[in-house]
């Protein structure tokens, strides 16, 4: 085991050696060339205003998810990639149907009106709505020591802040979003008769935010309705009932869980000139909630990754690999395009070295996070100094992204891009995530440093510790 | 002369090793409830809401800017330091008057409106406008292969756009700045009748921004008018100017330079417990334009600075050393106070060991320049890992901040705060810096960056290669 450890080094450390002397002599300059292009010349934020501004929020079945289906295809068409084409996907159809209607009642006729929105996958309220007093927890283990005869018959309120302490808002995210998720299985144990979520934000404002959830194994009339709560009115709602429990909450929301329908993902691709078999991905996801318009969840990350081909290209780089953009289709609520895709690469025994998504806003780019071995990380590593003049400087192991999960092997690489994290929860699944929003050159520098890194997998590869 | 450095290079490294085998003990933990602070319980964001909102712009002789010194003065007297104090000085008093209004003439009676600002400290035009003939130039270079003949009684438009190619926006503003700085001065020289500035903006916008410019040695009677016109508006002046050359461009102006009137810094400071006459300064500068609310140039720094000595008190730290939080007047036109500020300093023989200045925007903290000799840097870069888990990876010798940079000794060490710079300049010396673009974390983490490094140079002292 250790000889082959020892072995395996002794490869690695070659391959670095060889990387060290060889990117000296002109990866600082095609890097450069890349990311003055992206500035100057990038056609990412031309894009997403046409797929914000003029598509807007693109849900899994809806006629706009269809359109920017067809659009970023004929897009990619234009922009003369080897191939591209549509892969079909069935997707799960929800939909939000007339607005949600929430508010407090201290006392009869005296109410306070809040903002909520129903949950992704939630069912409706009656025709007539909901009204019930509330519970409010701040985790699963206090619903459990409340217990049914203190739950049956009320709205599970979930209150449990995002971490102001974390400094990566996405930690705070992980460490809140079970409520929103799992919330309506555990409430339905004790007899809830709904849940109310806070919304997963930072900061204090007027927006719900959606988001996905889950009813498990629940059988269909079982099931109870589920929104969420914007942060102002979910501090409002926690201060009244401390006030005076007794305080009734009443919301009635439309939505409609339907059949499955036939939706695409959109694929592009440059073939690779000495490997076509080996192939590197860029992608983002193309669904987005319908509340806003879906401009950092993930208009950014599909049009960062289109530009990522289209800057190979006008920074004169012929690339040795096979290069696919990949527009998923139902990351929000399904994750069907990103499980589609891996099944179709497996099945035809596609070899995709290396993955890489955007899918986390498009503020300043800080890195990447990898999920890889040590040997394909030290490669990654030794490259750090070629994206320190672009204050590219976060390289960890960790996560990816959701649509890409799926084509883990034990000798690829995945990675996804991280970018600064302190605004996107503000914006996050609510009606705040548009267009004016985005800030161009913070969007460009995204696109520029994957196109970098993309540009350094595909001349030096990755290290295989099996022949495919 | 070796001997020497080899001595100190001794003396240096047992500091580090110091350093290196205490730090791991306790600071990992002061500087994670620094931070935590911050974001809990920060005042940042509240001063600057009133400071922003209630106040406004803060223009020098101006009666906001009176306003902002006695509130935060009063703020001061309420946080328990252990002396407040205002330091006179007097400053220069320039006033915008009635608004600018400007338009370009392609026929008579036929004119398109355009947004310029006038520059602080240039004249006025003549009460009934200025209207003449352009030449456009992108240098001084050009200016003067022209020559006298072909600007004559012209309107020189410098029209030299910033880099977008640069990845710190404060390199682009840097080459681009002369334009505004000096370009009445060059132009006089060949006879100009007025000058128009493409505005010192990467995002092309309408709204025109401000900034100091001088007229050296010029007389009274010779100066001309200078304004700035908005990059959307220079880029329409520039086509047109293509298409017919003939067009004339009217402008005018009421501003006016008043005598110097008295104003002040406001200090405040916490008396250090073992070497009270060492001291460390953080500060920003009170004054702004009169455009917006300046909310990044500078309310930001000074809420952030005042919020150092508060968090050092919440944090528990009972600072060693002298520790002054100083808001400068008159950074923005004249820099009178950063140099009374030293002037004093130097006078009483104030030994400031350290300074750090924040004027670069209230967005994501990145890191620090430092204007200081390599003992110190490699000093404060030992310390480099326990800024790692807040992402702060910038530190890098470069300059520090304008109202500090008297303060500069070969002893000392000055610092300035540098954030992600995309955003800064959409906002700078114009409409735009206004407190709906500070983002509340992002304000808190530099604060906290800020004190964290304030904890450990107080903590650690830096190497004086004199005794002084």
């Amino acid at each position: 085991m250790l000889k082959i450890l020892l072995k395996y080094k002794m490869r690695y450390i070659i391959i670095l050696f060889i990387s060290f002397t060889s990117f000296a002599q002109s990866d600082e300059k095609v890097i450069r060339e890349i990311y003055s292009n992206s500035l100057t010349n990038g056609k990412s934020y031309e894009w997403l205003d046409y797929l914000s501004n003029q598509i807007g929020g693109r849900l899994s079945g809806s006629l706009n998810a269809e359109r920017a289906v067809n659009w970023t295809k004929s897009e990619m068409e234009l922009m003369g990639l080897d191939k591209v084409w549509l892969q079909p996907v069935m997707v799960p159809k929800w939909v939000r149907g007339a607005p949600e209607f929430a508010y407090i009642e201290t006392a009869p006729g005296k109410t306070t009106k809040v903002n909520i929105c129903a949950l992704g996958g939630s069912i409706a309220t009656p025709a007539t709505g909901l009204k019930a007093n509330l519970i409010e927890v701040k985790s699963f283990e206090e619903l459990e020591k409340l217990g049914k005869d203190k739950i049956q018959g009320k709205i599970v309120f979930y209150n449990r802040p995002m971490d102001a302490t974390l400094i990566d808002t996405f930690k705070a995210y992980g460490g809140c979003v079970n409520q929103r998720y799992e919330g309506a299985v555990h409430a339905i144990e004790y007899g809830a008769a709904g849940v109310i979520v806070r919304s997963m934000n930072l900061a204090i404002d007027d927006s719900p935010h959606t988001g996905s959830m889950t009813y498990g194994k629940i059988p269909v009339n079982d099931r109870i309705p589920s929104a969420a709560i914007s942060t102002q009115h979910a501090d409002l709602l926690s201060s009244m009932l401390k006030m005076d429990n007794d305080i009734q909450f009443y919301f009635k929301q439309n939505c409609k869980q339907m059949d499955d329908v036939l939706s695409h993902n959109v694929i592009g691709e440059i073939t690779g000139s000495e490997y076509p078999d080996e192939y590197i991905l860029v992608g983002g996801h193309l669904d987005s909630w319908d509340i806003g318009d879906g401009s950092h969840d993930d208009g950014a990350g599909c049009v960062q990754s289109m530009d990522v081909l289209r800057l190979l290209k006008v920074s004169g780089i012929t690339p040795k690999r096979s290069i696919r953009v990949v527009l998923f289709m139902n990351e929000e609520n399904g994750l069907r395009g990103g499980n589609k895709y891996a099944e179709e690469a497996f099945r035809k025994g596609e070899n995709h070295i290396f993955a890489l998504e955007s899918d986390a806003g498009a503020f300043t780019p800080r890195g990447f996070y990898f999920d890889t071995d040590e040997s394909n990380f030290a490669q990654i590593q030794s490259w750090k100094e070629l994206f320190k003049p672009y204050l590219i400087h976060f390289f960890e192991l960790g996560g990816s992204g959701a649509d890409i999960g799926p084509l883990k092997t034990p000798y690829n690489v995945l990675s996804g891009l991280k970018p600064d994290s302190q605004r996107y929860f503000d914006h996050h699944h609510s009606e705040n995530d548009t267009f004016e929003s985005i800030h161009k050159r913070e969007l460009e520098l995204g696109a520029a440093t994957m196109t970098a890194l993309v540009y350094l997998i595909d001349k030096y590869g990755i290290i295989n510790k099996v022949k495919l």
